[in-house]
């Protein structure tokens, strides 16, 4: 089984190391005939890049991306897509502690535990850098969804939510945080500030609604288009916890409040399903919510042990995300396209 | 793609509507050896069988599995695990208005805007029944991974948790709620009562703990141990959310509260985590949870359409668990197991 | 992996010895609203069933098929379809020496150093059996290409060829052998005799015919048509070589002897291809053969090994086909409406 | 369903176009801790590298191989192996005509027919470049079989067998045709030469032979060995036919002459079944052959038709192999290694 790849019939293959010469992806299945070229992908990563504000790493990567197959004359063939992204700033010297012990929350102990060895340069392969690839495939499935709008946006920083009546989808370039709310962005730039300073981190909750699904996409029982969805949104670094809909929050319902009523057209009075019903969209907004960790590197000395299972303590140096969630948004946008768009080709191949 | 299958290199297929002459899995991939027979599944279809408390529906299926292949001699011969169970209480008749209106909640329109028909007995192919064919699955899975213990149980029902501190897994099947907390399954009995008695319903979130995990199963980025577990437990019907470890409760933490710091063994010194790091065990308890929503079909009268689109009411009759999660319990067990099984099996292939 | 699943979005899985209660096969995928009872099933299946003939294994079986989901009022509803067929006439006595030693030509070695065990009655799963769940689920094939016709019939059988001109497809149901030229039909009669009474067996080449296959379908590289179709053939029980078009004669051809060339409509001039060029149809018929070892089984006393090792002889009693390639005719047009349901379902996935 | 993606655990994606900036491969699923550099790999692209004699493509590529992840100091680390060639001879000029006219034998009308527009210089993703990711790719799976000796060479060329009794491996890259008979290698000499002359071009036969496989590799049904291979070879560009041990000559033969008797060791007395039986290997010498047709770019004209569909007439200039086969036996063989170590970590899954 193909431990690097995601999707069906739009299948995604991505690969490259934290510290490696580059990394990428090969998108297998486009359909052809779309318009594409760099231009495409790059506002979508430049949207993720590391360094754009204070409350992001300091690692410097322009993450230019390359198209190296599957166009022509500035339109996919229905080839295989390769994307390349070249690493700039491998500053591999900064991780020496790294090498040598295990860091808490990260992969370190089990990937060594799996594989026997592990690049240690900056999480190899468990880094981050890795989303940036998914970010490139996801742009490129957008293309095949074009009716499709996509935001994701942060509803929770450090446990401080948004005021849901406030949410405003314009506001969310306005501030480092992809926050829909002034008022929180203002307090979570706060928050943020007093976790750097103390060499701690910040977990977050993001939020992701896609628009004009039609009703009909998605597949019963283990490709439901909510499976779908929590296995693309679990499989981002960091991830804890997806719920569609109102999720968590539905278990406390009755079932008069939770189902949605219709009415003709069709439409519905709410939308606690978060737009799927037995794993199929209803044509209402899609809707899903990701949790995730506080980063787990820290200025804060941990115990820990090394690879000979000696006890000691390790304090995590080098460039990190006071709060990976911020980040995390432009990469939840990627993989629900990703869904939807293979979503959509599945839904073609049995249904026509 | 196969939308009615699940797993990587231990692979089930399951088939079968709620009012058909059948339900079944197939699982192949399974290891050669073990010893199997219907004696090995049917304990845990009982656990999950319909009508063992006034909780639960009232049809009346003895859920006895058969054995089709893939045995000889009483030992699995790694050929395909053909289980059958019959359909017996198929009364259609309760589903005349099912049939011209779509029920809030339910998969009706949905499948109807995705295939153009429908079969209305009993919600067909979206119906719990298909559960069943996944308990005996897991049956068989648990033969592959003996070493692992699998527990699930009621953490909250109808928005009432149990107290963590009274977890007694030994309670477990001392009441009909798979609940832990005798306090608590007392105050959920009455819940419930009411609840059925209003022609309500209640939603449920339920625990999955698996002791005896080693370190190194599961794999990096898109199948990672819990985007696997993300997706095998939203797969069930009704549920709405999955969160791992601390889940959602991690956002609110700060970096060096949720990590977990390590100590010579190794062992951790807590398990914020969930038995998983970057998507591969760490050799912790590997916990789940998932939150489903009060069963769809209630007694109190719904806004609905028609297939003409017509606006109509629909009150739901029938026989019908008043809290789809509490029968839940067993399948989720299930599909950790499932999950687990495949799991091992894949670090295997790679690993050796 | 999925050992017994054939297919991509179309997808078969099927199980069942051929000494079990039964033999099956789910199809998943199917295109929803499609007529379909057993009545559509049932004459594929006579057409290959055993003891029509005294050519044929004199085995008893009416293989009857049920259609146990996937139909609501006579229409596929897109759901699973699972498929059964019960084993009636399961002599297993016939079968004591297999216990003891393994039979030349067969799995039974293989299966044995595979799996450390076997069902040795009348082969188990390595059962020609196993071919009647393919001829039922490439019925359910047929009707997703209703305008692609398919015929197998045989071109040689014992090393005596048909005579290419004298082809008339009228033919094939007129003699038991499925053979397009009565000559040889009668030829054949007389060769099968001879090895029937001298207790030995025959070879044969399936040739498969599909007309009506629009130009497109197939992709490249690794899900060619032709990759595809070799894959779907060779994993037929006793094939051993596969050839698309004038395959391996083509090798013995010149460039501009070979190559189909093309005019106004368009059509080609010859069909030396085999209507795949680069994996993808030319709208030529879709020409397949295949290579059918003689059967295994034979009254000859072969030298042979048993379980320990120990050398002795085994003559295959029990009752077998003289020629196994003559009822995989049938076997051959399932796969070959198999594979060509599935590309095109895939093909609309990726083109629409 | 993934276009450009082969094998099951064992997962290579390819990509890349004959003209664009460069091909490659990514190899998933590799197991850790295996020695590779870019010298494992090199060797084996040599040996596929064109202009390395007057018989094949004058086209220049020094075919040099990056690896752009999945290794650690030297050793793989169990993720995603990045392959890159860079093309660098690219002359598309020489395609002017073939963007005008469908090339007769090629699969320029075909994907126009499928994905409505084709990159035409070269081929492109239907260039048999494409095969030099193979190569590389395979070199990778070599290392997972370390006991696994693999070789191919041509058994025929233009009708003109070698003699088998002649056959020496060692002569193999004595001639630029990898041929084990120098007798043939020179009657090959002035075939092609003869053929290049006229414009004109031949067929091969590659036989492939796999020693050290241990029995018990492959799997029943449709993930037989001999299906994987067949599926495998045919997948190669200008492929025609396959054949496993004795392939079509078997359907020539008697039952008892077909039979590959046993004797104690395990040994057979004979190899008719090209080593695998019921579709999993029996531990003799694993044995397929492959037919290539005669290369279909010609220098002599040929009637085809333009896009618009209007009758002309094509010359394939450019440089071109006179027979494609020559080349073909480096990718054969990386076919059968990828076949091989997949299978290997399938069964090593499944049966421990």
């Amino acid at each position: 089984m193909s431990f690097n790849s995601f999707g069906h019939v739009l299948r995604v293959t991505t690969w490259g190391e934290s510290h490696g010469p580059a990394i990428g992806a090969v998108v297998d299945g486009c359909p052809p005939g779309l318009t594409l070229s760099e231009a495409d992908i790059q506002p979508w990563l430049d949207k993720r890049r590391p360094g754009a504000s204070r409350y992001t790493t300091q690692r410097r990567e322009s993450d230019q991306v390359r198209i190296l197959s599957g166009t022509f004359e500035g339109r996919t063939t229905g080839t295989p897509i390769s994307l390349m992204i070249e690493n700039e700033d491998q500053r591999s010297k900064d991780y020496s502690d790294v090498a040598k012990a295990y860091r808490p929350g990260h992969a370190d102990y089990t990937y060594d535990a799996k594989y026997g060895l592990r690049d240690w340069r900056g999480g190899g392969r468990s880094s981050a850098r890795e989303t940036a690839a998914r970010v490139a495939a996801g742009a490129v499935a957008r293309l095949i969804i074009p009716d499709v709008r996509i935001r994701a946006f942060l509803v929770e920083l450090g446990g401080d939510p948004i005021d849901r009546s406030a949410i405003d989808l314009a506001e969310i370039d306005n501030n480092p945080f992809n926050c829909p709310d002034p008022a929180a962005a203002e307090r979570w730039a706060d928050a943020l500030e007093g976790a750097r300073k103390a060499g701690s981190s910040l977990g977050a909750v993001v939020e992701c609604v896609a628009d004009g699904v039609p009703a009909g996409w998605g597949a019963p029982v283990y490709a439901k288009l909510d499976a779908e969805l929590a296995a693309a949104m679990m499989s981002i670094n960091a991830a804890k916890g997806v719920e569609i809909g109102d999720g968590f929050a539905a278990a406390r319902l009755r079932g008069e409040e939770n189902s949605d009523a219709m009415r003709a057209g069709p439409r519905f009075l709410s939308n606690h399903a978060g737009g799927i019903l037995g794993g199929i969209s209803s044509g209402q907004s899609v809707v899903a919510r990701t949790a995730f960790k506080p980063t787990s590197s820290i200025l804060t000395s941990m115990p820990t042990i090394d690879r000979e299972g000696n006890e000691t303590e390790i304090v995590t140096k080098g460039r990190h995300d006071p709060c990976v969630g911020i980040r995390a948004a432009p990469v939840v946008e990627a993989m629900m396209a990703l869904v939807l768009a293979d979503q959509k080709l599945l839904h073609r191949a049995q249904c026509g």
